[in-house]
């Protein structure tokens, strides 16, 4: 049975890009879309990626009862949320799906609350695509093209012979993704070192050349290429990455105390041979990519 | 008089790059190119970048003394090797530059050694222009194009009606560069800033990731965008990093002890306000960009 009817809980920019992909894919059901921010209902609504707007969060759960998928598209804690609330209205054949930047805690939620004897079944996922900042405004069909969608689903929940969960993966996989599975916690380990700690540091190198140069315009004109780049992500708003933040701390800790401890490495040896070391393994690693 | 006769010394990236850019903006003259390796000084040969190779490094010395220009391509230490060779065979209307990527060591050892009566000219100079590896195979024409290139002379040397002087500033604006005046320990400091600490905190990621993942399938699957560019530079060989590091350590370990510091502020600080208040203050340095 093919999927009728989609809740996009959250219609940002992964959120409205998730709809965008579905109708340029051929889905020719309704989504009704919700978002914490009117305006972004409002252009997701315009731009096509959804076909009705929720008047609210109450409509919202309504429209949700009533589709076969729901997808949580909103930062980690209002996924949480939305779990708890979805959980005792929604029944077997319908699936909750997520697209958070963490999964441990989602995985596990998921278990508890989905996955189980006449309860709606929940594969928690994350495509690996975004861009550094957010909104529907800036939502492509193509976002996903050729990017790695995650899912981190229990082995309970894998092995499942479930239709609805078979039915989202045929899905993304229209999307142009290549899907991959993986152990949650692996995930959140991984995503800490790839993914959020080139965040943290890009950010931290912005905060840094802010208090040290505000707008010098000396400093501003010789800056090139590689200033561009390792700020970019710099431009991130806090509110993209406080869940990260608080959702994956131990990881994260972990990562950023390593690489400070590499800087320092670096610092001491700049006269030695040791420097010459820190180059060959950063050559190395550029080059099996 | 127009310039006849420049001696490029080191014909890698840059140094090609300049050939190839007195070329395509109508230099008629002659350009002898000498390099450590003679497989650059082929390379540049057959791509035009120059019209004459240099047999070996007496005949550069030679070729250099029927020069107008002298430019010194190489790394820094390489550049104050030259310099010192150099000056007892050139004499008054000559112009000796470089393109090394420190100044302060380089301007002051001009002050000494050149720009004295009967001794040629010495103009300090940085393009802020380059890739992540060298090499005269991938030297363009169009590398300098809206680019800073940077000249660092000191009071006495500025202030000289040199006529040679004005004529290679003349070509570098025709390169399509913009070009600036800079005192040298500023620039140094700035460079610190802007290319060597975001060049050592790629390379830092870069092999801190080599050290933890090596060649894991599932770190190299999801890795993004963010990932690639946080450590493009690690790409970067010592070779072109090992004079900067010898050059400008104080600099260099003052940047590098204020981002550790910084990025421990954010380990420190995952659960709490301060975050957002670093992630404001990179909004802020990227917006004003």
């Amino acid at each position: 049975m093919p999927f009728e009817r989609i809740t996009l809980v959250g219609t940002g920019l992964i959120g409205a890009s998730v709809g965008l992909a579905l109708r340029e894919k051929g889905f020719a059901g309704t989504i009704i879309g919700w978002d914490n921010d009117p305006g972004q209902v409002k252009i997701a609504l315009e731009r096509g990626a959804i076909t009705q707007a929720a008047a609210g969060k109450d409509a919202a759960l309504q429209a949700a009862v009533g589709s076969d998928v729901i997808v949580l598209a909103v930062p980690v804690f209002g996924i949480l949320d939305w779990m708890q609330q979805l959980a005792p209205l929604l029944k077997s054949g319908q699936l909750v799906t997520d697209v958070g930047s963490t999964k441990l805690q989602i995985t596990q939620a998921g278990q508890q609350l989905f996955n189980q004897e006449n309860k709606a079944s929940f594969l928690p996922g994350h495509p690996m695509a975004g861009k550094e900042s957010g909104g529907a405004a800036i939502a492509e069909a193509s976002l996903f093209e050729n990017a790695v969608w995650l899912f981190t689903p229990t082995k309970e929940s894998a092995q499942a012979d479930d239709s609805v969960i078979q039915g989202w993966r045929e899905w993304v996989a229209r999307f142009g993704c290549r899907t991959m599975d993986m152990d949650a916690a692996r995930h959140d380990t991984l995503c800490a070192w790839v993914s959020h700690l080139p965040q943290m540091v890009s950010t931290a190198l912005s905060s840094l050349l802010e208090d040290e140069f505000g707008d010098a315009p000396d400093m501003r004109a010789i800056g090139g290429r590689a200033l561009r780049e390792m700020t970019r992500l710099g431009s991130s708003p806090y509110s993209m990455w406080r869940d990260v933040a608080l959702s994956n701390t131990a990881p994260l800790v972990d990562t950023l105390l390593a690489l400070e401890q590499r800087l320092a490495h670096i610092r001491e040896n700049l006269k030695t041979p040791e420097l010459r070391e820190e180059f060959d393994k950063a050559n190395h690693f550029r080059k099996s990519r």
